[in-house]
């Protein structure tokens, strides 16, 4: 892990751009925060630029409540090189949506489980640089989509202690037999009109966690519109099960 | 409304018991409440007495937010008067929940819809005695279940600006056309392995309510098992809209 670029934010927060060998990310440090940070984890749906703006709110958010937050960018995302099966998975994905038809468990297998197999590596290799800083401790929470790789991440690496998932994307079947096996405490969103999202899917996958500790939120806004007070939730949800 | 008893609770909380004609009912206030205080109606099953430690648990997390809170005892609860056709329809309720059947359609109508016609001119009543209280300001807020008795007081009672419902109980296929008529904001509360209830029914109830600001919060934990931070989560729901 290289840093590239540091910058401090008005509210005291050092945001650090890095590389992880090809891939970029960025981390946000509390700048007062008394011993090691506990970290967050910020999943998103790729795209780090486009994202920049939500992703630098909830880790300032987080900051606030004396987290570290990380994020990277998805493979095929950003500026990272395209897949061509992932673009005509998500091509598929589209034209099922706009013609309002359902969409197949095949296409959501195709766009989603390489980019599982993919990215949940990548995050592990970072959770390693970003564990030997000495700004960072642990508990280690991830927040935030895609929701399979946060499911696919609470089941293989024991680090993460718990997870704010959001329910915005579509998921394969196989994933709700790996749900069953997610213990973690766990605090699920969603966006109930949320029109990228099959919301029956994502309280059966809700339902299929394992968890003995899982929370559910629905708040209306549509896709993007999570409201500010459900971060302060989510914020709380961390500083009950990272602290 | 007439007082029949005050006590002084160790944290600076008024509760006093007061009759309304035959209808038993408590009030706590904060006494430290520097202007009339935001009311908040708590709704429960039935049983005042049974259900005084959880009441006053929830009246004295609210009077710490600086809102004072009231209940009533429910029609053929308590010390009132039994109907015989409640009491059948509770039976037939039980005895279908035990053999493990589903619920008819017709045994809720039976068990419900005279409860919330009878409770719901009661509140009623109450709220114009308790807002007559120079300590008692608005907003008014509804909490608890029953689900019908809320949703029916949240269509017809202008002066209930935001309700916390508790979808733990079976909801009769009348309330949903009532569902779709409430606008104001809404906090449901749902616990999603609750053995009393039909969790696809209240996340239909959920979705037919009419507000455009509603919230869903699911936990574990069972019928009775609602985590104390969900109050929390309640009483700044209540903050955002009853302040």
């Amino acid at each position: 892990m290289q840093f590239t670029s540091e910058k401090r934010l008005d509210d005291g927060v050092l945001e650090r751009e890095f590389t992880l060998g090809e891939i970029p990310g960025i981390l946000w440090t509390p700048e007062s925060a008394p011993e090691p940070a506990p970290l967050i984890l910020a999943g998103h749906p790729g795209g780090l630029r486009m994202m920049y703006p939500r992703l630098a709110a909830r880790a300032r958010h987080a900051a606030a409540e004396g987290f570290a937050a990380a994020t990277i960018e998805l493979p095929g995302s950003g500026d990272r090189p395209r897949s061509a099966d992932a673009e005509q998975a998500r091509a598929d994905l589209r034209r099922a949506l706009e013609a309002g038809e359902p969409v197949d468990d095949e296409i959501v297998d195709r766009l989603v489980l390489p980019l599982v197999e993919k990215a949940v590596p990548e995050w592990r290799a970072a959770l390693d640089d970003l564990l030997s800083l000495p700004e960072i401790g642990g508990p280690v929470g991830y927040s935030g989509g895609v929701i399979s790789i946060g499911t696919r991440l609470a089941v293989v690496e024991p680090r993460i202690s718990a997870a704010v998932l959001f329910a915005g994307s579509f998921v394969p079947r196989s994933m709700f037999e790996e749900a069953r096996q997610v213990t973690i405490p766990l605090h699920v969103l969603l966006q109930w009109d949320d029109e990228y999202n099959d919301r029956q899917q994502a309280l059966d996958l809700f339902d299929a966690f394992g968890s003995e500790v899982k929370t559910l939120h629905a708040n209306m806004g549509g896709h993007t519109g999570v409201p500010h007070f459900a971060g302060d939730e989510a914020n709380r949800f961390f500083a009950r099960h990272l602290k």
